[in-house]
């Protein structure tokens, strides 16, 4: 798949505007710097605001939500604050329960709009209870990480966490615009930044050869904060995903391949408790080593392609070893029962995104279950990991 | 607006097929008697089943779960059981929330279907539920009460209830199959069976004039139990829903118009807490009349379509008063509140489905306030109700 975008012409103060093709549900994913104090003015007339619910978490709120309500009230737009504690944790049932039911005690009706203003959990949530409210109420996404700008906020998916597993509960709903500000990323902490490299990593392997060269020569620009790589780089990887989104809303085809790693790395993150010693970034650079090594064992991916990840991850200061970041969780069975448990397996049998090289993605049906667990057991417990080359000859 | 289907040859033994046409989302309600046993058979072959879970409450359960159990086993389709408790209360996020959980920790992939059987309760939990589970598994509606066979189980409207009211929360999601054996009338509550007479007259008066006049000849056949006469009924009550629901999924235009007199039957419901004392089908006869009745005194509606309209539902042992349903429940201001917070009311306006006459329902943005207030007062606080046509009278 190549989808051309590494090469456009960013300025300074330009706005990179990305179309997520969906017919009736299609949206304009907006990229610039300093678009949150222009929020007022940039929504799409198509869909006018009456009124907002503004939510956001303890964190993002008291640098960015001022910003919002105040280039809403200079169109006459009434909001309403809503904060939720932030992390992992607000994605669940009780959270939603709770967040809905103050949403419709404040009073709301069907051109009421959500506007969430934070990372991948506010989105969620938030997406999730607009697609659920009066059966759908207009929706606005404000991604201020790196990750969700590039991931999360892309393509309308929605959800919240069960017991048994991150996401399992959720729905397919489309925004009416999606705001990036570049600018937010000065406020993200070094480590979420790097976090979002995993993410930015994975389209550089789906999309083909040419995104994931222009990272390996650009990438430490967008890890130390230079705002025009970063735009180029959140841009890209937005239409990469939006080109996928459009072919395949509903994940019946090719949109499963954005799960590259993620089967890994659902399992990595729930067994180390969804807390801050894994971020999901990181779980996602993890899950992504973890593919490929796995393609290279089952002789499907040559080892120059896994090689040539793997030092790039190693370059960018990318997490390779599963035992510093969660030494208490190392069940290869409890992994295995998560993998299994996880939505991307259908009738029971165990479905992996494996790779052929870089720009090769494909969906295995019938990845045999030894395999992963020969892998896992050598992943948790060697202490050199993905250190040593000879770890990952095909056996 | 006429869809024809009253004058359709419906024999003994002959299935009805109607169908819903939405694109990729279309599908057959079959209605027929004897199709409960036959489930296994009729599943469509664009859907197949491999698992699946079926929903019902504790009342259904007992008389039906076994026969749709063991027709499955005929077809070597394995399935579990989840039975609720019966009533509005299993419409809550605590009964959701406890599902769910259920569901996945029984193991869930996106081929397991969800199989409900009952009335609009368990037809609107499960339907969200497998809406949501993975953010959307197949979902097939066994509905089991005339009300449901109607009205709720055609469509694709899910929803639980809020504390600030009935179906706030939910998504459209359509079923791969209707299923509607019209034999599991036969267990029905007299009761009940009469309640869903209500939702009956409504596509009556929706329709044109030539249903309502066959409702005039034949309504007391379908309330007595006569198999063909309801199967004919029911068959033409989905035909003009599925009709409707082709042109309108999202209720942005024409659906809006099967809310006919539920604004202030949801108000009704709401009053009375959701209990025995008021059936759904029982406030929406009362919703109709009071639409009727708000229509007459704002001069829209002739006198005469009024009276056929009360005389037809008075014969068929139809609610027209609501001091003997709900003694307790007459605070006007009360019942305002519930219909501003009413899900069909947009920009702070009361909108409400009003009538030219039977046949010519319309959707009407700016009722004023007062004119409400002023007929819910008669209404709650005469002893008479809507006994005398001079009360009607426009003022």
């Amino acid at each position: 798949m190549t989808v051309s975008g590494n090469n456009s012409q960013i300025s300074a103060d330009s706005i990179e505007k990305v179309r997520v093709d969906l017919n009736d549900r299609s949206y304009d994913i907006l990229i610039g710097s300093g678009l949150l104090s222009r929020l007022g003015t940039l929504i799409p007339s198509g869909h006018p605001v009456n009124r907002a619910i503004l939510l956001s978490d303890e964190n993002v709120a008291p640098i960015y939500m001022g910003i919002v309500e105040h280039s809403l009230n200079e169109q006459k737009i009434s909001s309403k604050r809503f904060i939720i504690p932030a992390g992992e944790k607000s994605k669940s049932f009780s959270a939603l329960e709770n967040l809905i039911e103050k949403i419709l005690g404040n009073g709301v009706d069907r051109n009421t709009t959500v506007i969430t203003i934070g990372g991948g959990v506010v989105g969620d949530l938030g997406g999730f209870a607009a697609s659920i409210i009066l059966r759908g109420i207009p929706f606005i996404q404000i991604p201020t990480t790196l990750l969700s700008q590039i991931d999360s906020a892309v393509g309308g998916k929605t959800a919240i966490n069960s017991q048994y597993g991150k996401n399992l509960v959720g729905s397919f709903y489309q925004p009416d615009l999606v705001l990036v500000d570049s600018d937010t990323l000065l406020s993200l902490p070094s480590r979420e930044l790097s976090a979002g490299y995993g993410e930015m990593l994975k389209y550089g392997v789906i999309e083909g050869t040419k995104f994931f060269s222009w990272l390996e020569a650009n990438g430490k620009l967008v890890l130390s904060g230079d705002p025009i790589s970063q735009r180029n780089a959140i841009a890209t990887c937005c239409r990469i995903k939006a080109h996928i989104v459009s072919g395949d809303e509903r994940e019946k085809s090719d949109r499963v391949l954005l799960n590259l790693g993620h089967t890994f790395a659902h399992a990595l993150e729930a067994e180390s408790g969804y807390n801050n010693s894994l971020l999901h970034g990181e779980a996602v650079s993890l899950g992504i080593l973890l593919a490929f090594s796995l393609s290279v064992r089952l002789n499907i991916c040559g080892m120059t392609d896994y090689q040539r990840v793997f030092n790039h991850l190693k370059s960018q200061g990318q997490p390779t070893n599963a035992l510093k970041l969660m030494p208490e969780a190392r069940n290869v069975q409890a992994l295995l029962n998560r993998m299994a448990h996880d939505k991307k397996s259908k009738n029971g049998q165990l479905n992996l995104v494996l790779t052929k090289g870089i720009g090769q993605v494909f969906l295995a049906n019938d990845v045999p279950i030894n395999s992963v667990k020969n892998l896992l057991e050598d992943f948790l417990h060697s202490s050199n990991n993905f250190e040593a080359t000879e770890f990952n000859l095909p056996r």
